[in-house]
């Protein structure tokens, strides 16, 4: 690189490695990822443990107040979260009219909707509030968001929406308000443990959005609108229903072989296996065959064949290769036997990941800093002449 | 910092200092600011001199498409860009929905709407599509953010759109779909020299928001929407509006100096001056300053008069202190006299920004590399043990 930037008063710029690759940018106490030893925690608990045993608020609670909460707390936190699941009606009003658009893109209809419900319930800088009202700011956008989400969803059937149930915790809820029927207790916990597993995972591109939009001193919205968008990228969100969509291709157990066999040789990426952190399990995936397991019937069976006869294919044709399943595999089993539809998977996963990217806006605001890097201008050198005779037109 | 994440692979992490200041985060051939020399450049040709030189059109296409385009080619460009000036229906129909949201924030609502209008003219992943293809995005979402911004603005005031004059280049057209006349050409150049100075200014944090989102592969409109939550943040955006304020708050030339001084005596900032990057006059403010003398009347008078007398306070109070005026103090001057409001003084930056936020998501786009750092973990070292008997509740 040349011509690099200098700025005034500074050493020599710092020439970082593409795509900051192995730059620390920040400090965080909200978790982290131990890609080599197939770990990842929140606040220095493993978060598998968290999903197995804890219940979503309990594992909200600790990311976003940064303790795990008793008994009593729990009760009383589920209570606070679940009164915040009323959407101000200038909201509701419009979200069959941001549904309508064609074709429906529930992730785009999120954040458009995200983005007028910050001006309505009127967020404020995050460094003009004290660090509680963000919070609270922080939780009830978290505790929105499943509404809006399938507010948009119903609308888009032409479904009237649900309204919420303060009786049921968080995953309960989620499902109540897509189906408007009481869920049934496995789903809801089966679903319970993916959206744990998700709320967090160390520094994606996701809420490293969040956190530069936070350091200019914007608003909660404005940081949450660009996460979004920034999940909505092909190569960061990922896509548990194109994991489901291999085996709807391969259909049954007998073509499993051929069907991965063929993919492998000619060079197609297998939806579901590896991750650019993970060369090991993905505790994540880990979990979550144990739960479609449980509650996947047939399918789960079926993704459990398919899973090994992949390993299979590509220990024979990439031997020495480490690539395993990612969270995506199962996540799509579970999802689907719990009765979320397709689309609404991404969906799905921004709504639990909407608690780590509000926790990493409290921290960004906390000590805030603005982030702000150079670029080496590597273009013509200035200073270019105007072509002679060049002229106002 | 201690328990740097390491990235399998890759080597010893590299701690960056805070805000990744003084840290080269990628290689662009837009444009360059040397602070040092008061200089700032598009794709090499001086800014400055390109204000004074070209119209908007000129120095847009220069930036979107490399070059500075010739007469026919100007011309062309007018006409296509023009043309884009027609909302869809279903954000026209919107937008006084959207402006109707107390109190009116033009940058929140233009971020929502622009997160609508990018859905309803369906925008595709950056990576899913042609270069060309998405510089024809990034073209027809710029000329149409000055028709969302004014439709909203006219709408808050209960006033029915202005239709788009297609005869009008971007400066005039601007104004004209504020007040629905042709507007007086001596403002419109005025505010075209505005606008063509702030189109863009290296790396900024907004900027840098747009590339993170485009890396993630998301649509050009997620990362505009990035872009224009980051500028609303107070860190960032600065505020035309609050010089102005100023000057009204001194009221008139016997109030200056006391005024001044007490402000700098007490510590509180003075708005309009000093700036991150540039340790000499603003090249931008000195263009601006001409600007306003030529159009602005008493109150551009007004402003060069307190503008010494402040030069003074801070020499005598702040002795040795580089201190100097910046884009804000006479823009706010500028678009004050050609009729913009003050609420719009920021939208109408974002605007302009609009050019080089695009730009730098087709550069994003065409050397693409997911950008996504680490962050440190200091929190409570892991695995913790979970409270003993904690369970689900």
């Amino acid at each position: 690189m040349t011509n690099a930037t200098q700025l005034p008063g500074a050493g020599q710029p710092i020439v970082a490695p593409p795509g900051l690759e192995g730059v620390v940018a920040a400090e965080t106490s909200i978790g982290d990822v131990r890609g080599e030893e197939g770990f990842f925690h929140y606040r220095g608990y493993n978060a598998t443990e968290l999903a197995r045993l804890c219940s979503f608020e309990q594992v909200w609670h600790l990311i976003i107040e940064g303790e795990l909460p008793d008994p009593d707390r729990t009760r009383e936190f589920r209570q606070e979260t679940a009164r915040l699941r009323t959407l101000p009606e200038q909201v509701a009003k419009l979200l069959p009219e941001i549904a309508s658009v064609e074709p429906f893109a529930p992730l785009e209809a999120l954040r458009t909707a995200v983005s007028l419900t910050a001006s309505v319930i009127g967020l404020k800088p995050v460094l003009d509030i004290p660090a509680e009202e963000l919070r609270s700011q922080a939780i009830r956008v978290s505790a929105l968001v499943p509404v809006i989400l399938m507010g948009l969803y119903r609308a888009h059937q032409g479904l009237e929406p649900v309204p919420a149930d303060p009786e049921l915790g968080y995953a309960a809820s989620y499902l109540q308000l897509l189906t408007g029927e009481p869920p049934n207790e496995a789903h809801a916990r089966a679903v319970e443990k993916y959206l744990i597993l998700t709320m967090d995972h160390g520094f994606n591109a996701s809420t490293f959005t969040a956190r530069v939009i936070t350091s200019t001193g914007a608003d909660l919205g404005s940081a949450l609108v660009g996460a979004i968008g920034a999940l909505s990228g092909p190569l960061h969100g990922g896509a548990p229903s194109r994991a489901l969509q291999t085996l709807d291709e391969i259909g049954e157990r007998s073509r499993a072989y051929d069907y991965l066999h063929q993919k492998v040789e000619s060079g197609e990426r297998l939806m579901g296996f590896g991750h650019r952190i993970y060369k090991t399990d993905d505790p994540r995936s880990v979990l979550l065959r144990e739960v479609a397991l449980e509650t996947g019937g047939e399918q789960a069976r079926f993704a459990e064949y398919v899973e090994q006869t992949a390993l299979e294919v590509l220990h024979e044709l990439k031997p020495g290769r480490r690539l395993y399943t990612n969270v995506e595999f199962y996540a799509g089993v579970v999802m689907n036997s719990a009765g979320i539809p397709r689309e609404m998977f991404t969906p799905t996963f921004a709504s639990s990941r909407t608690v780590g990217w509000t926790a990493a806006i409290c921290e960004q605001a906390s000590h805030n800093r603005l982030i702000r890097p150079l670029a080496a201008y590597v273009g013509p050198p200035p200073p270019r002449p105007l072509p002679e005779g060049y002229a106002y037109c």
